[in-house]
């Protein structure tokens, strides 16, 4: 029913974070890594107090190392652990600790079988990876080549991570954290940290913030926070109790009083997303659907088909970006384009049930609109956009969907292309996922 | 033909960031003000050689501050200036700055009409906005309640400024800059900083390093880094010199190296996309294209349709996603399909073929591949694409392709579903790019 739960331990531990790298001191690069380890540390009950990011120079690196080390019980790295002859971190790690770097050959292997698998051949430089200060743990890094380390300084780690993010990610999920926890012994005691996130979708933020006002005044120990994102508002419940149970009941006595004023627009909790919720409300009903898309391009059809399995019930989409595909593939009549224009009600409708009929599904959806920047007009601005779902005569559709067979609504949105085509596509998800 | 125009001045100048905020160091937000500030610092010459989070504790944040105001000329606060006792940052100042806090009439004004304007009532903490430190300059907010503040301290300058992006973003452009260069008196002196990236694809980093080694390791004024991606590894030529015309001479004669080397793998520079790319293939050729993708399932199509004006070449796209679509849209032949298996060159080409016909179009694109977490096999393992190009006897294309008529080729990409589903798509489209 939770997310998360936050161990508190007798010793309170923390860590700290060191980011490298010229490209963000240039801000051409944004350091998510300083929120994915800090993310992941608090979820493990170490606290973080300090994210620190310099460039690649070794004089400024060892002294925020050093710093770090002098406050902190564990010191993360990101960054600068490439081949190349900017890549310093290692060296001066090394330097830092007083050790001498050696040809570790489980890393040099791991090297090898990466090129080997990729077909390439081993560029020269890339063995200077395999060089690691003596006394190291290596991290085997399962995506790229750069290894991560562990190296313990009197009582202390120092903990380097390549730069990349999904490099990053298997790591401290696989390695860090459960070496972190042996490590330092630590034994959870009985106070916990949980949160609860609600995902709701199709209401604007102010209009959940007008329904949930008096739960997001809360004050500690219990809180909701409301956070926006284009398409998509989300409730965090979060609850510090002295027992797992305690904090449950909390979470639940709140997450019952959001949802008994907002059901009709959660889509999901935590982690779920909405091709994710539109994914198990057509397993559960054993529906099929087929998508045929105009202004969106397919990226509808990519969202349903980013969740595993979805074979199971997606069978095809056609993308009828031109007129003339309207009608030879999904059988839109000429005259209806003639007299509607290519965005309207009329012709959404066609195109859902032709898709419909041609892949022979239970589900038909369609979306036709302006995602701009050019081709907005007066009475059909850019971000109009018509989705509308066609429904075979199935017993297994909800009743009301079944005696309308299909349904079309309009929609305005605002932004920029990409934008639009995203708003879209959640509106024709949630379209789905309501009337399924 | 270059990117920025960065001035430089005869007195270096440093400015650091300082970012303050508990919800920072529990990952719950991603730090791009840094970034943002950073960039912005960049293109007017002011050198930027620490970011520095810490959280609503004024113990740290004082040292913090103490540290970056040692060794910078400029330190940037965000975060903290919010009407709770969370939000510590002003009084943290005036304490370290040794000035009184007093109420700001002009503040207060702003204040009052932010309200009134919204026809909210004023919450009763929201006037702690109002006491600033003595002689400390504020910066009118536009956007929310809390306002900037410019704090002069012996020769150097602290700034403060709120959490929230899109409050920061105006402040920066229209005062802080003019500000820092007004008061620093900084008179660009003719000498500029100058780059220009050069954007690959189809090769691993380490190739690209291998093939650009020598350029990689010069030392300033001009240097070139290299930056690796998913599916795309670019390399950032910068050059300082006396005059725009000699950098830009500068990265032309590196720019002619790199090109000689790599010529084969460029598909843009600075801002370009390799969808842009493709675009601007198709238009100059006058080609139009079709697309039938199985495991990417819309993607491709998504990135080629993100391109304003893809209507002009890009007709109709097939999700193919069951074997029967596969069959029954595309014409693949039921034989094929099961000698060969959906995953396979034959299947590939006749995709391809199939919907090139079908749409009647110059070129016809087709994907089919096992994007996983699961399907994989010995044989035909997760990660495992065919990308088929079908062309059209058509005069427009290349002899060499005109002559092939169809092309397929077999990759082998790493990663998660989704970034599998991108990998395939950057091939897709760069052999595409080539071809034509």
């Amino acid at each position: 029913m939770t997310a998360v739960t936050r161990p508190c331990y007798n010793t309170p531990m923390t860590a700290e974070i060191v980011a490298i790298g010229t490209e963000l001191l240039l801000g051409h690069v944004v350091n998510t890594n300083a929120a994915f380890l800090s993310q992941k540390l608090a979820e493990a009950g170490i606290d973080v107090f300090h994210h620190t990011t310099v460039g690649d120079n070794p004089g400024r690196l060892t002294e925020a190392i050093r710093k770090a080390l002098g406050r902190s019980d564990v010191v993360i790295t990101s960054g600068g652990l490439g081949p190349t002859v900017d890549d310093i971190t290692i060296e001066t790690i090394a330097k830092l600790t007083g050790r001498e770097l050696i040809l570790d050959r489980a890393v040099l292997k791991d090297l090898n079988g990466y090129f080997k698998l990729r077909r390439i051949k081993a560029p020269r430089d890339s063995i200077r990876q395999a060089y690691i200060p003596e006394g190291a743990k290596r991290i085997r890094n399962r995506v790229g080549t750069a290894p991560g380390l562990i190296v313990e300084v009197r009582g202390k780690v120092i903990i380097a991570l390549p730069g990349p993010p999904r490099e990053i990610e298997p790591m401290v999920e696989h390695e860090i954290l459960p070496y972190l926890l042996k490590h330092y012994a630590l034994n959870p005691i009985p106070y916990t940290l949980r949160s609860r996130t609600i995902k709701l979708t199709g209401l604007a933020e102010s209009q959940v913030n007008a329904k949930a006002k008096d739960l997001l005044s809360l004050k500690p120990p219990t809180t909701v926070g409301i956070y926006a994102k284009l398409g998509e508002v989300d409730l965090k419940i979060m609850a510090k109790a002295d027992s797992d149970r305690e904090a449950a009941r909390v979470i639940g006595r709140i997450e019952g009083k959001i949802h008994s004023r907002l059901r009709g627009n959660i889509f999901g909790y935590d982690e779920d997303t909405l091709e994710g919720a539109v994914a198990n409300a057509l397993k559960r009903k054993k529906l099929t659907i087929a998508t045929a898309e105009s202004c969106t391009g397919g990226f509808v059809s990519h969202r349903i088909t980013n969740v595993s399995g979805s074979s199971g019930y997606f069978m095809m989409g056609i993308i009828a970006y031109s007129n003339e595909s309207k009608v030879n593939m999904l059988g839109v009549s000429p005259f209806t384009l003639k007299k509607y224009g290519a965005v309207s009600r009329e012709v959404a409708l066609e195109m859902a049930e032709g898709v419909r009929r041609l892949a022979g599904t239970d589900i038909g959806l369609s979306l036709t609109g302006i995602a701009g920047p050019t081709g907005g007009t007066k009475s059909k601005p850019i971000g109009l956009v018509y989705i509308a779902l066609a429904m075979d005569d199935c017993k297994k559709l909800k009743a009301e969907s079944r005696k309308l067979k299909a349904l079309v609504k309009e929609f305005r949105f605002k932004g920029t292309r990409e934008e639009i085509k995203f708003q879209a596509s959640q509106a024709a998800l949630e379209l789905v996922r309501r009337n399924v």
